[in-house]
């Protein structure tokens, strides 16, 4: 564990938000989760929103990170590693945690810092998928294709995933191993056949 | 509108939905989306969860009769027309009605019967959608394809455009156009090619 105060309750609010849920989680129950008391955590964010939002922030530099380590010479191999990192994620067995994003998504439409965080994910996805698209084209090693819509194919792909394992329990390794099988047989297959 | 107390009642819950949300959702703002008293809804319905479920199933029947109106002859035109009806729904535009669905989906986990009914959703559009693809590739209208992975990957498809349009804001016209481009590049035009 970290010893920085702001890292120990973004683990607590982690934490809070796989054993509450979003919809009705409060500053107690964060604190609960913490080493911290509720109005120690006042002090660092003036409302859950607030802090919820650094939290946000918090996983999307995870997340980043993780992309970031995604560094292959070929293009192929690239999509595939992209592909492992947004279909599994550190928290991929933790059912609550994907529930609790979801129900941040679907806050979405009544909460414009939600959208813009959320809309910073799929824009980061979006683009490294959309590079290694256009990059296998043009090198030959994928088949034409638009990258634009193929990335938005799979970014549609990588939600519905999440969606279904949240909405009726389909395992997320499976839709993994389906999305991997649309990219080997549509994308790279059709170039050495 | 119905006369039918019961259907009036559903209207009431769906207007409801759009203006509240799930979460937060109280049964007087159903009442008052009504022309019923909050206490002749209760003569109905003795919950809110009560009548959510109602509303769902009748949800269900009106997406199963959609389905049942999709019956084409050709296994090619059968598909493009049962992922129409899971990609136009009458409720297309309405951003607040998905994002309510949504809600629901992210309290499946949680409610054993919104995971019962979002089962059926799903089982009811992947065994049509699963028959379509195994006639085609008898009939060789289509190419080789697995029924059940690719009705798997075509409901992930349809999951993933609706929650990209609440995450996000994303079309769900434009996911649509993306996924009726996949059946017709990948799973049709290499036949006739």
């Amino acid at each position: 564990m970290s010893s920085d105060p702001a890292d120990d309750l973004l683990c607590a609010t982690h934490r809070a938000l796989c054993r509450h849920g979003y919809a009705d989680l409060t500053m107690q129950q964060i604190a609960d989760e913490s080493t911290k008391s509720k109005a120690a955590l006042h002090y660092h964010y003036d409302t859950k929103a607030e802090l919820l939002l650094a939290f946000l922030d918090h996983l999307y530099e995870s997340y980043a990170e993780r992309l970031v380590g995604v560094d292959e010479d070929d293009p192929v191999a690239e999509l595939f590693g992209l592909l492992d990192v947004a279909l599994s994620p550190p928290h991929r067995e933790d059912e609550a945690f994907q529930t609790a994003i979801m129900e941040i998504k679907a806050q979405s439409p009544y909460n414009e810092a939600f959208r813009d965080r959320l809309t910073r994910f799929d824009d980061l996805l979006g683009d490294r998928l959309r590079a290694a698209v256009a990059d296998g084209v043009e090198d030959g090693s994928l088949q034409e294709a638009d990258p634009d819509e193929t990335a938005t194919l799979l970014l549609t792909l990588v939600n519905g995933s999440y969606t279904r394992h949240v909405g009726v329990g389909a395992p997320v390794e499976e839709s993994a191993a389906l999305v991997r099988e649309y990219v080997e047989r549509h994308l790279v297959d059709e170039v050495s056949a």
